[in-house]
């Protein structure tokens, strides 16, 4: 099904390039993919069962020593639909196996140790599926836009997520960091019926639109970032997300192919299948 | 829709009631809903989004200083479907707001400390969910059975975990205890099953086998250890597990409840509305 709907595969396409411009992509396009809302939104429903058996084979395989898990790292403006995708392009998932992760300004425990200190400990164990909604990169992104760090110590956090990453690969967790690209004009809207709906009302805060106010600074905060921390072991993705529907199987879609590469199956047994089969039946 | 189709609420009818006993509910039954597995089925998917939203309405209170979380203990013998509960039972809730716990036998670290101490770090944080997928309630069943405790501790455990559970509660959280009640019968299908499916035989342990043959003491242990434990803070529900589609229905439906109680609304923002909505219009 999925194979015959995308024309491009998304972890492809959406994957960052060399010599990428964040400037050259449309927020409102929807590329890979020619499809409505409704049929969009068909598809992935369609698809929590596949990934759920992956995110199980995933799971099982660690109950017989297998090292690996799968990290996803969510980075995006505000309203970009990162707490949607934790809803809905995870949807399927056991939540036994998934843990996500909201990193917030740190506290003044965590600023007494290095930025990647409390990152560490979030890492997956294996066999989970382990979430950042915002992560690390808030030390590059708002940390350059707010002058929160000097030049100096900015270029050495490139390096040293690098760094990180790779240790976090050579250790089995599948990176797939994901930017979800909204338009300046998409976020206004949506910040508008933020302050419309009673039941959006909390999640506004008046911070966001001085974030928004540095729109320039944070698009080019992303665009270094970007380029300085894809890498093979653990690339970007920049979806479009102006449309949710997209932007949500896009990532269900990129989870699904880095899971099936993965090529588990299911764990033989270590006991006599014959001799419990019988154990059983004279219970 | 869900007001119509029980005859009597989930949350009445398998709470523990006084002079409960364990053998007078039959395992094979579906109180409460004349329905089947069918229908059962689609009340349970048509629900998510309900569940969504009262999950949605706890986390954001938890933004405006409410301390409310809800925890769902599960017990139940091997098979009787406690995972699936996990996957189903709270699907449609976002993972960020879910904390699924399995709960081994302790390491030597966790043996050092009382039965509690690796219990009370697991509780939820305001405006969670909790899950453990067996719990503190080993301590009294696989406890009791395997004699690994001696009647005295045994004896004073109940009374130990109902002040936990007591200050747990005081602290805000509502606890939902669910024993999976199953058969004999239904659990040597399931085993037989589990060992003829090549995605199920990773989950078969040659131990479950022990735990069967010593079925009688295991009913006997849940017998005691639900009348010493059912409290008003903290009520067990004896759900029928037989049927799956039931069991998984039934528990959503208790927890819906269980959240509908709590009477939670959107919280009010604390900016100014007005002000911000012109803000945001002039960006």
């Amino acid at each position: 099904m999925s194979k015959t709907a995308w024309s491009e595969k998304p972890s492809d396409l959406n994957r960052l390039k060399p010599g990428f411009k964040l400037k050259d992509v449309d927020p409102g396009s929807t590329p890979g993919i020619n499809a409505t809302k409704r049929s969009g939104t068909a598809l992935r429903l369609k698809q929590e069962g596949t990934l759920r058996e992956l995110q199980g084979k995933l799971f099982a395989d660690s109950t017989v020593g297998g090292k690996g898990s799968l990290l996803l790292v969510l980075q995006g403006m505000d309203t970009s639909g990162k707490g949607g995708i934790v809803t809905h392009s995870l949807a399927g998932m056991s939540a036994s196996g998934v843990m996500v992760h909201g990193f917030k300004a740190p506290s003044p425990e965590e600023k007494k140790h290095g930025f990647l200190w409390r990152v560490r400990k979030r890492l997956p164990e294996p066999g989970m599926v382990g979430v950042f909604d915002r992560s690390h990169y808030e030390d590059v992104l708002a940390a350059r836009v707010r002058h929160l760090a000097d030049p100096k110590t900015l270029d050495r956090r490139y390096h040293q997520i690098n760094t990180f990453e790779q240790q976090a690969a050579d250790n089995g967790t599948k990176i797939i960091k994901v930017m979800l690209l909204m338009s300046e004009e998409e976020q206004r809207r949506r910040l508008v019926a933020r302050l419309r709906r009673p039941s959006k009302l909390w999640k506004y805060n008046p911070s966001d639109v001085d974030d928004r106010e540095l729109w320039r600074q944070h698009q080019e905060a992303y665009q270094i970032a970007l380029e300085r921390t894809s890498t093979h072991h653990a690339p970007w993705y920049v979806v479009p997300a102006d449309h949710k529907w997209y932007s949500r199987l896009a990532v269900q879609q990129i989870i699904l192919e880095t899971l099936q590469e993965l090529n588990l199956d299911w764990p033989r047994p270590d006991y006599d299948l014959a001799d419990e089969r019988m154990r059983v039946a004279g219970t």
